[in-house]
């Protein structure tokens, strides 16, 4: 033939929908990388979908197949819509499905961006696009969330719980050394850590110790350490002076839910669990949850999904795309097609076919 | 004589300003709990000083003395300034001071209550007085506090901390029982209980499950319940719809900073750590730190302060000359007589004179 044509690059993506909202949001967001695909040319994907949700679950008793996690390990990237339903009790279903899939595909960093986007007014007097714009890299693998502690005396007046806390060494300095390279790629290069060192003497003191350590390794970037109470005053009341932050696995699930509804909604938060050896493959999921109350109405915010997919498409090599998206969907923001939270009257179908139409422009 | 004069009781408070603002904004609340006590006719305080910090510290390698919380045992309240100074490690300090104290002393509550006064600004769009207007019950004796948990392989690179959460029955019973009586007195009746149950599977299921059988005694009360996360979007995006707090050690202390910062300034916000048996004396502290880089000049904020003598005035049963001095803190805001924190230009003087003043009125 006389035109040589490129051959674009397939990607392979599972798709886990998941419950309530997850449902919307993964179909709007497939529509979506569909649509960027067609117009780079240099990319494709092909999307398998998991019906793995607690309706299933309430079935036949299990959320995956034993062999679950290894079916998820062939693909090249994992899209997660959301879990939680409430005729399950929420530990079932989250220690089901997403934890095991953070904790067993290495996916020892979560990675949440949080920015003012164009159009999206933020709750705080005086802070438009530019005065908050900040990256949580959370701990994903350990700490309050590695699923150690029991019960013990259960059934009587004498009962006692245990959560407990595991922090390694080898833990901290990774996501330690994945902050700072993060910290180093932006601008402004500064890097806050945050602990309650002050009351947990142990895993804290750890941190903090490691934490001194790893900072001579990066001269370049500025440091600061907050404690994690203090950080909340410092996000609502001077969001201006922070920019990458590093904070264990419960801190920054607190932390990045603050920073969602600082910036305006949590319908717009983004994350990334990352696997940085690049061994598994990469789950990107929006923050927000299955909202029982708004679930199959076809009204929640896509944008936390179409901006997590942005990092999916960053993740893989495509940075001009990833930014493509999101100036994509930051016009639509900007030209007010907005769902309710964001106190805009659109629907997830007018949204999600805005972002396409930019996409093409 | 021909007059006879009702005598008032004397109440034996200790103080222990402790580091940095600490030591400024007790002297402010000793001046002001004098002020109170003069005009009310009907109580006299009379007070004790102890030199326990950090300073003490590094001169004799102790905060406290061996009887230190038997000394405190003799008096009917007990007033806090601050602990914590960049020379000792915060653990050491706060486990040498605060904490001991909170443990040891039977104060296994501590209640924070958060509203925006006459007069100050908060961050947020659209919230004045009456729009934001909680009380944070904090369980203040065990949860995350326990002080369980170590550090083993410390010097190696296989190194492994923990940080073990203790909650017991007893524990948790007390606290959501005092959580239900404050929620009970308060107008709108309404208790938002916080976990993060879907994360962490055994102390925090073992609050759920403690939490619906304590909902059955409280017919009156409204009940709800929030994971942590999500508290933290509620709170900064429907201020409105919360009224009475329940919360873990850890939970609540990072959700009163942040309650603190959306009313104004941290450095308004007091605390209470009570024993509600009365068997030990109680203890009143404003929530904001020993803050080093304002120490000495002056200018710190003592609304905290005189926010927390108000709570120990009525703790010890005068109502209405706790209603009084918040009154008179009001007037002194309304009237812009704010430090700097609060986008102010008085110093910590000149609003304890005023906050007098108005005491006289
Ligand atoms: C659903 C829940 C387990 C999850 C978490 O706590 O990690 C969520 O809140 C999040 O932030 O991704
Ligand atoms: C100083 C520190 C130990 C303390 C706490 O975490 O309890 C403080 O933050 C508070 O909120 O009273």
């Amino acid at each position: 033939p006389s035109t040589i044509r490129t051959k674009s690059r397939v990607f392979k993506i599972v798709t886990i929908p998941g419950d309530g909202i997850g449902v919307d949001i993964t179909e709007a967001a497939v529509a979506v990388l569909q649509k960027l695909a067609a117009v780079s040319g240099t990319f494709e994907f092909e999307f398998t979908e998991k019906d793995w949700s607690s309706k299933k679950y309430q079935e036949r008793g299990y959320y995956m197949p034993e062999d679950g996690l290894d079916q998820l390990k062939k693909f090249d990237a994992i899209y997660f819509g959301a879990v939680g339903w409430p005729d399950v009790p929420d530990h079932i279903s989250l220690w089901g499905l997403i934890l095991p899939i953070r904790n067993a595909l290495g996916q020892y960093v979560n990675v949440r961006p949080t920015r003012v986007l164009r159009g999206i007014t933020s709750p705080l007097k005086d802070c438009g696009p530019g005065d908050l714009d900040w990256v949580i890299v959370r701990e994903n693998s350990e700490g309050e969330y590695a699923g150690h502690g029991g019960t013990t005396h259960g059934a009587f007046s004498h009962a006692i719980a245990t959560e407990v806390s595991i922090f390694t060494r080898v833990g901290i300095e990774r996501i330690f050394r994945f902050a700072f390279e993060t910290a180093r790629s932006r601008p402004r290069k500064k890097l806050t850590m945050v602990t309650k060192s002050n009351a947990q003497r142990h895993g804290m003191v750890l941190w903090d110790k490691i934490f001194t350590e790893i900072t001579k390794e990066y001269p370049d970037v500025e440091t600061d350490k907050m404690l994690v109470d203090a950080m909340t005053v410092r996000m609502t009341l001077h969001p201006k002076t922070l920019d990458t932050i590093v904070a264990t696995n419960l801190h920054a699930d607190i932390l990045s839910d603050l920073a969602a509804a600082l910036s305006g909604s949590i319908g717009i938060a983004p994350s990334s669990n990352l696997d940085p050896t690049r061994e598994f493959p990469s789950m990107f999921e929006p923050i927000h949850g299955s909202a029982p109350d708004i679930a199959g109405k076809g009204i929640a915010n896509p944008i936390g999904a179409f901006w997590s997919a942005a990092e999916m498409v960053r993740w893989l090599g495509f940075t001009e795309a990833a930014d493509g998206l999101m100036a994509a969907i930051e016009n639509v923001t900007e030209a007010e097609i907005k769902t309710k939270d964001l106190a805009g009257a659109s629907d997830t179908k007018t949204v999600t076919e805005a972002v396409c139409k930019e996409i093409e422009k």
